[in-house]
């Protein structure tokens, strides 16, 4: 399938260093020029879904502007300029609980929006996680550290208590591991 | 968990029906104001994943400026103005496949950015699902339908073939649910 030529692109949103928009002036195979096709540009991500040598699951209740209101949430955050996710999924990890983990399995890396872009979400899991350091985070929502079992896990998310779509993704693909 | 107030709210960008932006300013319950909050406002979307009488999964290959190549897909699409999300999956099914099915399987709906918005996404399986018309699709994508067996998809998705968030989330929760 032939690829759509970008005949031009320009910022048309500046708005921080999490968002900025570009228009882009899109050619497809059959000729047909789009001249207004939005793309978003947002930091790529990490979500960790962290379970300890017990079999408990790190989750947080987390208030999040985004749902208006509160979620259970794994462990998640933007990866800084240059960094790898999986470094990113490490250092958020240790910032947000004090963990570390032994074992770590790559989940994939999807794009956000498959016409728009909006980021990539790289995804975890970690075993074996252990507390080596008290927690040292700097996200602006107040937040709860939970461990749950494995079937409180799959009650949750079950019940749609993991609101959004990156953090129900990360869950599921684990007990798809796990179940393994 | 108290809520962020939102002390004001106003449009930075009016792109076109696909992307408005907005600003809030927002004040968080120890008293700061962050006063560039980005919001952002797509049109909430479906995923459906198809499964036919006889077991087989009706997935696109699909080009995607997002992916910028191709990727294997589910059914999807946006939602009309004032059109419920199952509403939606039907006719999308029925647009881009030509298809309908017996049992529909509501597998939850999902905030695309738990900070920014970016839409939800509601999830659908589709089963029993068979051929009533020709496709009708007015998709600006080049496509094609393939018709996966259980041990195609379950491998596809393993293999990351399905390179967008949405995608992944809809057919893995699906086998979870197929599992049952």
């Amino acid at each position: 399938m032939k690829s759509w030529k970008t005949l031009d692109r320009r910022t048309i949103l500046n708005h921080n260093k999490f968002l900025r928009v570009e228009n882009h002036v899109l050619q497809l195979p059959d000729g047909r020029v789009i001249d207004d096709w939005a793309w978003i540009i947002t930091p790529d991500y990490i979500n960790v879904l962290a379970e300890t040598k017990d079999g408990r699951f790190l989750i947080f209740r987390q208030y999040k502007h985004g749902v208006d209101g509160t979620s259970l949430a794994p462990v998640g955050g933007y990866l800084e300029p240059g960094e790898e996710p999986l470094a990113a999924a490490r250092r958020e990890l240790l910032e947000e609980t004090g963990y570390e983990a032994d074992e770590w399995l790559n989940l994939g890396s999807y794009v956000v929006d498959g016409n728009r872009g909006a980021g990539t979400a790289h995804l975890f899991l970690a075993r074996r996680a252990r507390p080596i350091a008290a927690p040292d985070a700097d996200d602006l929502e107040e937040q709860e550290l939970l461990f749950l079992s494995r079937d409180e896990l799959e009650a949750a998310l079950a019940n749609g208590a993991f609101k959004v779509l990156a953090w129900t993704t990360a869950v599921v693909l684990s007990l798809q591991k796990l179940a393994d």
